[in-house]
């Protein structure tokens, strides 16, 4: 009756497999595809390096359903004597910094080697190469899940003779190519479209695709940042406290905050009626409660820095959804950093019409967080509820209507709704800024809807006026005996006139 | 550049809440009612004991946006010495058995505790006596997140002289009561409905409600069981062996599978090929691979049994749709236990129609796992899939339509899309067994829409002879000398004959 018992952190999530993506053959298939080039993606732009990225899928062993994925980067690799830990235990990460990252949770890894023992029991296999290294090593992996740790089966080093750098992972799982291909294609072209300095190079068992580089313009690498004053908890500064017993709090406040220097923390600590060099030890814990609040209160503090986050911009945004959606249209934004429970994050937006987008009853969404296109569970996105509940109709648009919304939220951390990262949680903060830049994004679309009723308005007016030209021409032709070609065209030129353009402008905007 | 580190566990679930359903202060604190609501239930039915569950949420700070939740059971009670780590220990719980319970991932205290102390910094207060117990003991805890262990802020033990027995738990979190109320008291409600031997009181700010219990009836407490022998995985499979080491092939199958004896062992390994009396521990990788295979491909295995789960039963799931959605028809079906790796489940269903339910495009859809009600996240549901996908048409039901699904899913263990337990993935056997579910349960509704629909034929047939009666008995009369309303009558009674029943009866069922 009272049993009680604790389970290691890996057998733990090899038994819940689904939380991180990992439900069916098909979903697995495209979490591997997705893990293995977001690690890939981040070990090389992150750090400043022109992503190649060559994922192969093969078909192992057609009756029962096994698969290879094998996926190899260009990227800064990963240490030897650190591989089998960054596959084989869980929690074991390098993503668990303040800096924009494609992978978040640092599990992607360690889900797809639970995975493959899990369904063929075969290893994963690594090849790893750091900058400069004079050595590939190469490892064969899986995980103890009574213990989390790696059980490393094979080991090897190989002189690096031409200065490789990068990893590669070669995995066989259980996956049904078949039932995941449409999804992995799509969402291997929209991470190109977002990542246009990446070189993407697919082959599966009937499909090849060369995604190749358009530009070598990198967006500069995120940096190393710390977490913004205003959105931070007690629990949070506890740690810090402890970290940081002998300090003052103008110390602890100076060092360890985004954009928090002497001064500024000077002036909070003269606004929150605290004394700056109070030793930040001698604290209570109802003392932090109420200074995390103070934090939370104060409007002094300087709006987050972006340095540690790389957003893809308007330009690439409207880039991107006039190639995926071939919109008439299109109006983006990037919104200023902000950040929530100590995080920043910026969200950009756009707003496609017309073209190839079909009338629908509610906007067509393309979702992105970090530069990854989120695919799967629109449904509990916060960025669908915030495109559902938005006044379109004080925008000039009337459902059914060609209308697409982009979102692309990125942040030093995602808060996604579940660890296989198809959707982004209902955050206050997110959620209001997600708003904000759909109306930003929706004014200029309702400019632009607004010059085209005129526009079509003055098509109607032209077109009703032109009509009589040809009658009142030969008239005054008749009367003055002028050309009536050339009166004609007088009148013709009067209209435009009128109207602001010539006909030709006017036919070619309409 | 290569900084790599480990987390412990509490702390990265600090880290990433939202993934266990705290993502804001009202979602929080819906999510905390459920998780105290849910382990009191799982306190109590699951061991025979009439659930009497009493929840009270008060305004503790309404300028902070602080709220104290307490919530007490008459249940089984944890023993003393464990309370410190049932509550402070992520990965540590009585949940990891295989039995139906509502908790799954063992996680809901510990998220409470640590979401309380990242907003308010309060411990958790925690009373509780097992039965029999001669002591009631009290604690005050928080999780030091570092070492992830629990952090006894207190300790206290009273004599337990009226012999009491059960939990009580009180918390401080930020929570938006405002917001939540709605969601909280529609999940209390529907929560009732499946468990009418429970008495739940609730008592919020500004909302009492007391549900009563309407039976003493009990569903028969899950046993533990064992998994499934047709749908266990490798990994599983060589767990297994290292805890059985020097067993027989005969003695491994026999003694750790559900409904498998030393008869159908022997069975199965005379199809497959294998010698009974091989050592397991002999079995090589690849081995135990094909073993995993050949069980699951196996079809002599008896169907999992329902001991180790808990359905609502046919007839409570009419009752409830009844109850909740005033139908005027609702048929429920359960069907037979199935498993999917390892795991057995259930699935009923029930399809309700007209009455109260409002026409729509889609069927509306009710939610339950485990006989929990699910009321977020529904767009990635599976059976919101299956139920939009159903080829409703075949079954007389033309949309919009008064029509409205529910599905009850039990499992030892639900797989849940995130560990915020409220939406079901997408496993190919429940897709499977709710399409399967919701076709038995269609059937009988097409019955019922054939009747509807022969009976509104006989009342148009009725109708348009009964409106002659009066005027054949008349020439009747006239030509017989008969009483013409004895003629009238008899015509009545002929029409009635023609039709199979009398008019009281077919305007009854009209």
């Amino acid at each position: 009756m009272y049993h009680y018992e604790a389970l290691p952190a890996a057998e733990w999530f090899r038994r819940n497999r689904e939380l991180a993506g990992f439900h069916n053959p098909a979903r697995a298939l495209y979490q591997t595809v997705r893990e293995l080039v977001e690690n890939a993606l981040d070990a090389t732009e992150t750090y400043g390096i022109l992503p190649t990225v060559y994922v192969r899928i093969g078909v192992v062993d057609e009756q029962r359903g096994w698969v290879s994925v094998y996926a190899e980067d260009n990227g800064i690799g990963i240490p030897g004597g650190e591989i089998p830990n960054v596959l084989g235990r869980v929690f074991y990460s390098s993503k668990y910094r303040v800096r924009q990252h494609r992978g978040i949770f640092g599990l992607g890894l360690k889900m797809i080697v639970l995975y493959a023992q899990s369904t063929t029991n075969r290893p994963v296999y690594v090849r790893s190469a750091t900058l400069k290294s004079d050595k590939i090593y190469e490892y064969a992996i899986m995980i103890d899940t009574n213990s989390n740790s790696p059980a490393v089966l094979h080991r090897q080093e190989y002189p690096n003779k031409y200065k490789w750098h990068g990893t590669a992972i070669k995995v066989c799982i259980e996956g049904n190519w078949h039932a995941a291909k449409r999804r992995i294609e799509e969402y291997l072209r929209r991470t190109a479209i977002v990542a246009p300095y990446a070189e993407i190079i697919f082959r599966g068992p009937d499909v090849s695709l060369r995604l190749g580089r358009r530009t070598t313009k990198m967006p500069p690498p995120p940096e190393e940042g710390l977490p913004h004053p205003k959105t931070v908890d007690a629990d949070m500064l506890k740690q810090m406290v402890r970290e940081n017993g002998s300090a003052t709090l103008l110390e602890l406040l100076a060092g360890n905050f985004d954009g928090v220097g002497r001064e500024t923390a000077r002036a909070f600590a003269a606004w929150a009626g605290l004394a700056p060099d109070a030793r930040v030890s001698e604290l209570s814990q109802d003392d932090l409660v109420r200074l995390a609040e103070r934090m939370r209160q104060y409007e002094g503090w300087r709006r987050p820095r972006a340095v540690s986050l790389s957003p893809a911009g308007a330009e690439l945004l409207e880039l991107g959804a006039r190639a995926i959606l071939g919109a008439e249209a299109v109006f983006a934004v990037t919104r200023k950093p902000e950040s929530y429970g100590g995080h920043p994050f910026i969200v950009e937006a756009a707003v496609a019409w017309g073209g190839q987008i079909p009338p629908a009853e509610r906007p067509l969404l393309l979702r992105y967080a970090n530069k990854i296109p989120l695919l799967y569970d629109e449904g509990v996105d916060v960025a669908r509820k915030v495109a559902d509940e938005f006044s379109w109709q004080n925008y000039r648009v009337r459902f059914p209507a060609p209308l697409a919304v982009i979102v692309h939220v990125c942040s030093t951390k995602i808060p996604y709704v579940s660890a296989g990262k198809e959707a982004i949680a209902d955050i206050p903060e997110i959620e209001r800024e997600i708003r904000l830049a759909l109306r930003d994004a929706a004014k200029k679309l309702r400019a632009y809807l607004a010059r085209r009723e005129r526009e079509a308005e003055l098509v109607e007016k032209y077109v009703s006026l032109a009509k009589y030209v040809d009658e009142i021409a030969h008239s005054l032709a008749v009367v003055t005996g002028a050309s009536r070609a050339r009166l004609a065209e007088s009148l013709h030129r009067l209209i435009e006139r009128k109207i602001g353009m010539t006909a030709e402008e006017l036919l070619r905007r309409a």
